[in-house]
């Protein structure tokens, strides 16, 4: 049975609220998703919230009885409220139907399996969580296994970045370590590292990519620092016909997962 | 010589403010641009701001100077002011060194020369600001001449979709119009129209694109309407490899016209 919660200082609620903050996920290793579609698919995924948070209004819609059940079975909670609390919850004026609290889960570096996917992203101090989530949902269109975060980057876990990737992130690998660590485990098997660079000499089209490749991308503002681009096995650039000589960096990282994956299948 | 103005209250600095909603930009004709960065790629595509707002403490720097000097020989008024006016203008909390307001410049579609570029992305319903300012980067990147928006897209003039831009609102052509004006102006001329669409039969690598290209997208939630979709030359896909079956609007129009753009250079 839902447990209905309608008062703001609710303890319950309070925490799930604090799941906005970094600091609160970090230290609790938990984060929200807002929104049915996304739960819905985290449970296809394998993951199921431990607790289910819905407006009153919303509590006889199929979809949701159907995850109500779904978290309840698995041993989780379902928590009816007011649209004032959910609202407050989100942060939206008009809040998604349902917001899910999920354990965090990422991937040790040591644990992942390179050969699982035939390309993966590497992104070094990316700081938008939007363009996170949105290199997550690309991974999942492309078939890429993940993401690899280096160094300072942005929170896989925070609200805009599970937005963003549309529930990719319950299905791709995400993995938290720094550039050194990285370097390391690539050189240890197989794996072609081809970085994103304005600078570099090589077409993106003239390079011949072998799996598992690993996609580079650098920081939105800087790019790939100096010695990261050393490491590469290729650093290619996209064809430039603008005056700004720059693109978003989910956008060229899309555009090089696309190329890769259309040299797969030619 | 430079305003200088410390007062919230001051006329000047609420006028300006007020161009962070829809109503009053729309009303005035004007918008903000913020950033060094991005207010000088508009001088340099030839759009003087008319009014420069700057933080006493950025007065120094060069570029700044240079931008106040530009501003004042266009008969336009520079305006420094103090961090904290700065960070309430711009809803930052670290402001970036200047924020200029721009007449907003939008294009007729009878005015438009469709052959002055070889592809121009046409958006339907595009509700994501943030979408907007990146797809106006990838026509900028692409040399894509701009982009058509229909019905009830978002407006590109709001401070996040100039921001996502990158100074590519200052040099792509913007035009708002609606689905049947654009479909009777397109086929006045030459132009192939082509739908991205997940129900497509055809690969977007098994078209040949012809000059001037349509690269039409649909919604960010429900895609291209059937209406629509039936208007097209050619309806497109993107192969798909995951669970999720799609991509963020922005994306998947970066990926058609690189495509686009590849077979150019062929």
């Amino acid at each position: 049975m839902p447990i209905r919660i309608t008062s703001h200082s609710n303890p319950a609620i309070k925490r799930i609220g604090s799941l906005r903050d970094k600091k609160h996920r970090r230290a609790e290793g938990r984060f929200l998703a807002e929104g049915l579609r996304i739960c819905a698919e985290a449970v296809e995924a394998g993951q199921v919230p431990e607790q289910l948070v819905y407006a009153e209004a919303s509590g006889g819609h199929p979809l949701v009885l159907r995850l109500v059940a779904t978290v309840e079975a698995a041993g989780g909670t379902a928590i009816e409220t007011t649209p004032d609390i959910l609202t407050k919850l989100t942060g939206k004026d008009n809040p998604q139907a349902v917001l899910g609290v999920f354990r965090a889960r990422v991937t040790a570096l040591t644990d992942l399996d390179r050969h699982s996917a035939p390309m993966w992203v590497v992104a070094e101090n990316l700081k938008d969580p939007g363009n996170l989530g949105t290199m997550l949902r690309t991974c999942d269109a492309t078939g890429a296994g993940g993401v690899i975060l280096l160094d300072a980057s942005c929170d896989p876990f925070s609200v805009e970045a599970v937005r963003a990737s549309m529930g990719a992130l319950f299905t791709r690998e995400v993995v938290q370590t720094d550039g050194a660590a990285f370097l390391a485990w690539l050189r240890q098997g197989e794996g072609m590292l081809v970085g994103a660079s304005l600078e570099a000499a090589v077409d993106y089209q003239a390079v011949r990519y072998a799996a598992p490749t690993f996609v580079f991308m650098g920081n939105e503002q800087s790019g790939l620092p100096a010695d990261y681009a050393e490491a590469c096995d290729a650093l290619v650039k996209l064809p430039m016909r603008g005056k700004a000589d720059s693109l978003n960096v989910a956008v060229a990282c899309a555009v090089l997962l696309y190329e890769v994956l259309n040299q797969a299948r030619a």
